[in-house]
């Protein structure tokens, strides 16, 4: 059996109910180590500089080319709020500071929980890491939204919009229904 | 080497960086086994039946006998708030409706990301779970303060009562400058 999680291996791991658990996890035949998998944490930014917002164009695979937000999974040992800001160097050289949690979505078919925060630039001075092809710094009207990378993007950049201006707010979640499962595969 | 998520084996992992990242990873020599260690999310509640929340006796280790909330580790393909309503029926046979989050608390040195969700209980028919000695609908000058599992409890309870009453807020993050440590090996 192989997992996203065991892309070198993992081809001994079984499906069974550990002693004193409720439900299945996958266990190595060869060395017993129970691989319990557990929501992952996306950690992310809009950030703004005046009225634009920081889009990163993705230089990686899933979705190569298209628009993204700097945000990626949370490291051990760091707060959500420093793995946004983290995400926001890495991915755009960005320096900021977090001003609030804008959103938590919930992707519950890929387990993944995203923790998106309002956050202002200190400085425009923005360019590309590694992982990203170019950035930009975009006004609402110029959002390339056909060229989004993933639903949550889509989401995240309209509850930035409706909340601009709002100090106290409670934190956005998925829109009614949506489960963020538009584009298969990701 | 051993690990919390290890239990029964995992003595051959190793820590090295895998080709393409960029930080240690513990890996198993014998089936090459990346173990990506990510944060995990505990969800949870404070919920309440008019004026009284609901706390637990915690039958388990850690902090067996202590006061706390319902709340547990997210499981995959579950929402946050599914999962929330999920620990307070697992915990305190509790059924609710999720109002809003309450807080978003990091305890870095365990990498545990918490979110706390403000709840109002459909019935006041609660009782004790499997990991529960017993429950209680406590009024907020019967907390018992001294005895309770977590600091994070404290945390919780207290952003709740300061945000009783209002309908639009800012979840709350670790009050300023501390990060859940107090008690050493939880």
């Amino acid at each position: 059996m192989t997992t996203p999680e065991a892309p070198n291996g993992g081809d001994n791991f079984i499906e069974r109910i550990p002693d004193g658990d409720d439900r299945t996890r996958l266990v190595c035949q060869d060395c017993g180590f129970i691989n319990y998998q557990n929501p992952k944490i996306v950690v992310g930014v809009v950030a703004s500089w005046e009225e634009r917002v920081l889009l990163c164009r993705r230089a990686i695979e899933p979705r190569t080319g298209y628009w993204t937000l700097p945000a990626g999974y949370m490291e051990l040992r760091e707060s959500a709020a420093d793995g946004a800001k983290r995400e926001a160097w890495e991915e755009a050289r960005a320096e900021l500071e977090i001003d609030q949690l804008l959103a938590v979505y919930s992707i519950p078919r890929i387990s993944q929980v995203q923790l998106i925060f309002r956050a202002n630039l200190l400085s425009e001075k923005v360019s590309a890491g590694p992982e990203t092809q170019e950035v930009m710094l975009c006004r609402k009207e110029d959002i390339p939204y056909d060229d989004l990378a993933f639903p949550s993007v889509h989401w995240a950049l309209r509850d930035h919009f409706d909340l601009l201006g709002q100090t106290a707010f409670a934190p956005r979640a998925n829109p009614q229904g949506e489960t963020g499962d538009q584009t298969p595969g990701l």
